[in-house]
């Protein structure tokens, strides 16, 4: 499936590009006053292969969750049963995601690709209408990637599988446009790790403060990245590998998310730091999935920054955000809602009697 | 009405914004992480006097168009005729903020304040459920400000009723933000003119390509702001003489609009670089209207930003917008109300059984 995946994915349809820039240059504002919203727009229309392309809605945000064996190092001052309670709280319609969600009219599906505690209440019924759970554990939180490979190959091909099931599942509901949220206790550690692998930035510039680490602990997360760096010595140009060796389940479910969405030409809204993670690892599998890639907001975690201009993508909002869940895709929705609409809904200078300078 | 409305303005409420602070600390996320949305939650609960403050709902954009009697001095490549065509556009839900209104569910309202030609098809009836328009006509455009002064001061003073006026009725009808929006064909000059007026920046700091000049007009632009400087020698003491001399109509509107909303406290949210050059006359009235002010979005003109250093704001959403109109307000629109929404709908880390690091 991972392989079928990747060979679908395709370059930007260059004629629904030129129609959309034709089409802005027509329309009753002055060449260029939406600023990044018009090149935003062009790409969507050359990802969906049409001018206007379709409003991206509804909009379906995938929270993968996952643990982490890194956790054992002291890389955090949270306890790893955090991963299982929030996840609770998202079913219960109750964290951050919820409420930027039920705004948007957003719908939330948890995955639980590698959770290593039982989810509280997971077992009583939920409401039919509110987040959903998806039960898809490929293992209990992945090895300490100090010691060992975080997961197996196959572990990490299983979990990027999962990803590009949910992704065909959300779009064959009817899902306009996907939204990357995660869960994980300890996961801005991988994610640190896996920018380093990719985007050739150093240890240093690719770790941050994740949930707000006091200096001491931050060293430590600096020392265990370059410590998974030094033992794995991963391979950008095996991207499997390098998910397998210092990444996380959600960060392989996410790279598969992101690859399924490219794959059916649905944008995907990148969120935070994990997210551009996973986005560089979805790209080194296909470098046409950026093609379907919309950079939500710039994460306040350093190595997110590196990781975008790997992308060469542009974040839509800035504003200091590191919650992750989804929180700055959500923010950024509307940014990319308007870019679409505006090819659908506004007069062009001749049917609105309007005056060219 | 202005002396009355300028005494009803009063600091912030430190007793709520200090509960919102306690409670964004009780929140399940780590704190601080969710950026410029925690001090902006606090400071909207500091301007109800309540935590949480209601949310911003429904949102109200109110358009004031004027025209330019600098139009004459060749700064811009349109023709004046446009700003009453855009509002027949405006009125026949065709523009940019028409479209970005529909998807924040925020009504608009267009005040002709000042236009100097015919607004075509004004007379006929309007969709009763659409924009609707305000016909509060001070002048037919400003007098050229290279010339003379732009307006008398009791014609500025009318233009400042007419915003609170209408900032009270829209409150009135339930409205629980106003965004600001403006149109008048060579209105980014006199703009430029206020911010250097009220700021001390210099005239070519202050002014930008408005919707994208040449350069040979771009030196006249700089060259008329200056001009105006130097003839009136505006004194930023004396807003409404400020506003009168190298004003226009729909900035001493909006400063009305920004006063009103301040002294109903209610949020009013600030798009581009129209509304932040009447935002400083606001706080030149009344400094403790900066405390309603929202920034909505950094404009792409260069004076926008020397404005809002000089107001002490950051603005929301950075996207190299100049369209105006209310455009950059009604995409920020959201985050403002996601920041409010996390006080009402987010658990706490007590309520939801979260551990605490």
């Amino acid at each position: 499936m991972l392989e079928s995946t990747v060979a679908a994915i395709r370059p930007l349809d260059e004629a629904a590009m030129a129609a959309a820039r034709e089409l802005q240059g027509r329309l009753t504002k002055p060449a260029g006053s939406l600023g990044a919203l018009e090149p935003l727009s062009v790409r969507l229309a050359g990802l969906a292969g049409a001018c206007p392309p379709p409003l991206p809605e509804p909009a379906a945000v995938a929270i993968f969750a996952g643990d982490h064996g890194v956790h054992a190092q002291g890389v955090t001052p949270w306890p790893q049963e955090v991963t299982a309670q929030m996840i609770a709280n998202f079913l219960a319609g109750g964290a951050v995601v919820n409420a930027f969600a039920r705004q948007a009219g957003a719908s939330v599906t948890v995955v639980d690709v590698g959770v290593a505690t039982p989810i509280p209440g997971a077992d009583e019924p939920g409401d039919p209408a509110g987040p959903r759970l998806v039960a898809a554990n490929v293992r209990p939180g992945t090895r300490d990637m100090t010691v060992t490979a975080a997961l197996t190959r196959d572990e990490a091909r299983a979990a990027v599988e999962t990803g590009i099931r949910v992704a065909g599942e959300l779009i064959d509901a009817g899902a306009g446009i996907l939204l990357t949220g995660d869960m994980g206790i300890g996961n801005t550690t991988p994610s640190a790790t896996l920018i380093a692998a990719f985007s050739g930035v150093d240890a240093e510039a690719a770790t941050g403060r994740g949930t707000g680490v006091d200096d001491e602990t931050y060293a430590r997360k600096v020392a265990v990245v370059r410590a998974a760096l030094a033992r794995h010595e991963p391979d950008p140009a095996d991207p499997l590998g390098v998910l397998a060796t210092v990444g996380g389940l959600e960060h392989a479910a996410l790279t598969g998310l992101i690859l399924g969405a490219a794959a059916r030409r649905v944008p995907v809204l990148l969120d935070g730091v994990i997210a551009v993670s996973a986005a560089l690892a979805a790209a080194a599998f296909a470098p046409d999935a950026v093609g379907a890639m919309v950079a939500g907001h710039r994460s306040a975690e350093p190595g997110a920054t590196a990781a975008l201009r790997h992308l060469g993508l542009e974040p839509l909002i800035d504003l200091g955000l590191r919650l992750g869940e989804g929180t700055g895709a959500l923010l950024a929705l509307p940014v990319v809602t308007g870019a679409v609409r505006v090819l659908h809904e506004v007069a062009t200078f001749d049917s609105a009697g309007v005056a060219e300078k």
